[in-house]
């Protein structure tokens, strides 16, 4: 049995008030339009249609060839939206999922279940339902005493007893395919909004007999559809909600699910501890036993094993087992951090590895740079990696010690286990086991201290300088 | 109409065991009584009399003349310090409504229905009533067949019966003017607590035949009055939902509503994208197609758009476009960014104007200074702005280059297109074009490294120095 | 009357998928076990046994002499686990609580409660009942017409009308001592898991003709049980509840209490407000009328009345009165600051005592220090107290001002009153009352910045150099 799908994605979104077109608004990392058409991946779907309006070619632009496009010129309802696939689907034996673009949260299980009741009763076309608490404003689902689908009756349409049903149209349906566009060409746009609706399909298809179906899904929340920011933030949260039970019934604690904000394609191993304010975002894989946060967000980085990162933001970076960081570091594209690392508070690592044991502690930045085993980098100590054009390599050999508020001017290289003084400024290459020092000599000038300050006084009274 | 307002302010709130006065207390950026201030100005009070008790003094310098006060002395109950309105407001014809200030949020449209209310229906007074599913303690509202009220009554004194009742009395009420006060003559303060209950002009009013009313608002969670500060937490929570609703339909993304703060007055263009952990305070006001947060504190700033502010706090900071900041930044007052300003890690800006296409990626301090456009800010470079009595300016014009850890000790200028060299203390000034230097050169003591190691063991070892 | 407890802590808790067992799980701060060992000493337990298995030595490494131990070796059901107390309770007189270590909300009160009910009614038997509205899943309690209990019926043995019980068996009981153990001894395990089950104790009670009691507790929520990290988070969340309710009722200001995390032996004084994103850990003590937060987190450290401490990290600190901490300060053991001291950004501390009015207000580290009243520490100024091998003391004086970028080589000790310039680096002691200067002078290369941007273009170019 072929499966195509026809993702409805062509309207502007003028609720979200956005110069972003509407499908391309992110959830968990992704535009909801990807969600969806992942989902229709997962069920491998054989051909997947999207239909495109406003913003076409920034959808075409992100989804690419995963899946065609037809272009839907005027919004002329939803049933129209459809028609736009009858070129490219109109022959085609097989099924036809139709889903909106901005329901993002529908899950695989949901459609297979869908398709499967399709299946099995031979309908020719089955509407996913939801059961709503509060059915105002949602097409009510009107069934035979058998459960066969009667119609679909629209809010503004309902007698007080279909006002009573609690069943709704989600919007998303499973058609026989070639059922589906005999009936859209018979859909008119004779109403007050002259737009082509695909409910009236379904009312097409009872009337010539056919069995019509709908399948209620389990959790109704997932299918909320987004058409302005609270409804975004709604599908966000739940999205959160989803992504981090699965989390922690793969053995990761949460101190607070609703506080720690996981993307959808993060790893995370077992007994790991996520603390509150974590955000884990794009492609990035976190191992086990390590304990992340508060408050760090950390982007596209690979973490290894028993790895502690308290109150910092990576991106792009790679950490090796049991190395600490935070709080307060930022490591940025590039940073790639040996075993037993420590990285302290006030540190920027940008584009360089510290190999095993090396430690920064605190107010540092390294940036270019490779820096060997057991390195001890000091107190305020910079790689002075930019002269306003180039930016230059500093390589540290291991067992190298660099004093506190040393400045390292790049290209320059320190060999193994050499010596760095305190408040030097290193232009040239220090050898391997040697000492280098550039700083001035201390002189104390006896009694001045009070000379000094009576002077800034005098200043700050105005009277003098 | 004339309408005046009659605000409850002089209890003393044990419960919120405070040196702050109750109603003081602040949710939103502001106190509580201002907030209902503030609604009453919404609805055009002609008028508005704050009763004040407790910390009279506190509520008046908080106010001021926005309003006009009337002492409580004794807090003898709401009737008695409803009657301490009499002298200002007794003869005026008109309505008064009577509100209570740890009510901060009910909002201006049920007050102004409730009013349409009591003039459409000639009453004498209307009550605001909430409906409660658990409406234990509060007093139950009983309506006659037709709707009308015929009394309210305490929760300890329902009958089975009425203890049913789920709609209850929120404490504010619209009043006839000269009705109220005439029926507040007759209360007497004969029952348990001995005090004079403003509902007794209820009960009097409805013995007299005239039409007493009541309005039930739509959402009973505006009627929370805070006694404590489980309730302040409450109507704090509240408000956050429904300020950033607002914003939300305006078209700013939320990732995390509940975790996102902003206070009353913070103004935010479309298409603004705020991360968990974001407050707005105070006159905060941000442009369009920002990217706030997460984890950033943002206080009485002004921010342009398109601007990106990461993991930093701002306060009183004025940014120009397109400009960059953070993560871990912290922008003091004064600091005036322009167009596509980059500040970057661990950097504090204070009373500094940093021109366009400046930057200052790591580490410095910039405080007390003018800085031109496209300048570049090394590493750990700081203005040296204080010496222990005055402050004083640095100046650094357009193009100039500032090397790493250098320290700038102002008063000085360093003029347009000038170098000064990493490591490099400056006091006096660099013209146009020079370079400047001031750093001891480089000295490699071969083979020293071991030596000093070996002496350091020897002193951790307790043998030596 | 005698109060005995057995704590069912043996299982393996397959469900955490953790290297961790599973009563060793924190909440609040503390493993689940202890949560209930703690509450069996609120209640006067004479004495307290905890059965374990999976992870003995892990629990008994934790709780210590607090409690007695009782192996059981294989997992044989809750009656088998029960039974391991024979040998240490089988001849006492008295009552038995039995409680699971995965329970770690019950409280006091509600173990009172039970036990009131147990003694009032002499039962041999009174079982922790929950009110559930989705009971599927547990234990069913069976009354009589009177209230006393018949049986428990597992869900799935529930006849239809069982099944729509409510009540239910939280797994937490009171028992008559010896009639506990002379039923357990008739328990059996003829049923499909061959396990032995404490639950038959109850029906063997009833057919003896024993009074066995229900004590349905107030909230349920308190019965939770923790078998995965979905339940742990939940646990989680619930204890943050009841914590920062008591210290809100105690006159502590939370702006949001579902995001601020406070462990269970926190103190904190009233009026203090506690800011988005706090985490107050360990045994922390903070005073009255403080500001903490937002996005800071407190460790092991005492606070006195009102400091402020914003976007920071403490851990073993001890702040005095009226202090200001932050942003993003860390505070490390041993840091110890007096009264109106001032610590801003990017300032860390560690093993340092700062006296009162001392300021380090940006970009500095100050680790193993003494510090004097009232001095100032230039930004980016740096106590150097490691050499690679020793830690060394640096001390300054009462009033001493340290410029910026000052290296301070310790062992070093600054005189009172003292003056250091600022880009010096100071390895020798500085008398009371005199300047220390160790920096070269400037050199300014008229016309210079031209040449060295070209030679430097020239490099990019990759023509040079």
């Amino acid at each position: 049995m072929t499966v195509m799908a026809i993702v409805l994605a062509a309207g502007q979104g003028k609720r979200m008030k956005s110069k972003l077109y509407k499908v391309l608004h992110p959830i968990g990392g992704k535009p909801m339009v990807e969600h969806v058409v992942n989902t229709l991946e997962q069920i491998n779907a054989a051909r997947t249609l999207v239909i495109v309006g406003f913003g076409a070619e920034a959808v075409k632009g992100h989804l690419g060839d995963r899946v065609e496009y037809a272009l839907q010129e005027q919004q002329l309802g939803t049933g129209h939206a459809v028609l736009q696939a009858k070129e490219a689907f109109g022959d085609e034996d097989g099924i036809t999922i139709v889903i909106c673009g901005d329901t993002p949260l529908i899950r695989e299980q949901t459609l297979l279940d869908m398709m499967n009741l399709h299946e099995a009763t031979g309908a020719a076309a089955t509407i996913l339902t939801a059961h709503m608490e509060q059915p105002a404003g949602y097409g009510r689902i009107i069934r035979e005493a058998e459960g066969q689908v009667s119609g679909i009756v629209e809010h503004k349409d309902c007698t007080p007893e279909e006002a009573l049903v609690k069943e709704i149209n989600t919007g998303t349906y499973c058609f026989h395919n070639k059922k589906l566009f005999e009936a859209l060409s018979q859909v008119t746009n004779n109403n007050t909004q002259q737009e082509y609706y695909l409910t009236d399909v379904i009312g097409i298809l009872v009337r010539q007999g056919a069995v019509v179906q709908a399948h209620c899904m389990e959790d109704s929340s997932e299918s909320i559809g987004v058409n302005d920011r609270v409804a975004l933030a709604e599908a966000e949260v739940l999205l959160k909600k989803r992504i981090n039970r699965q989390h922690m019934l793969n053995g990761v604690t949460f101190i607070d699910p609703d506080n720690t904000y996981i993307e959808c394609d993060v790893q995370i191993g077992a007994d790991t501890v996520l603390l509150p304010g974590t955000l884990l975002r794009g492609s990035t894989r976190i191992g086990e036993g390590c304990t992340i946060g508060p408050h760090t967000e950390i982007i596209d980085s690979v973490i290894k094993d028993e790895v502690t990162i308290k109150q910092s933001v990576l991106q792009e970076a790679v950490v090796d087992s049991c190395t600490s960081i935070g709080p307060f570091a930022y490591l940025r594209p590039g940073a790639r951090l040996g075993k037993n690392v420590k990285i302290g508070d006030f540190v920027e690592i940008k584009n360089a590895s510290l190999d095993e044991g090396a430690k920064v502690s605190h107010l540092s930045y390294i940036g270019d740079a490779v820096v060997g085993k057991h390195v001890n980098i000091g107190c305020g100590a910079i790689t002075v990696n930019y002269d306003g054009f180039n930016k230059s390599l500093t390589e540290i050999g291991d067992h190298a010690f660099i004093g506190s508020n040393v400045n390292l001017i790049a290209p320059v290289k320190i060999g193994e286990g050499a010596y760095v003084v305190a408040g030097s400024t290193i232009t040239d290459a220090v050898e391997a086991g040697d000492m280098a020092i550039a700083r001035e000599r201390q002189v104390n000038k006896p009694g001045y201290a009070d000379k000094i300050k009576a002077r800034m006084k005098l200043r700050k009274s105005g009277k003098a300088e």
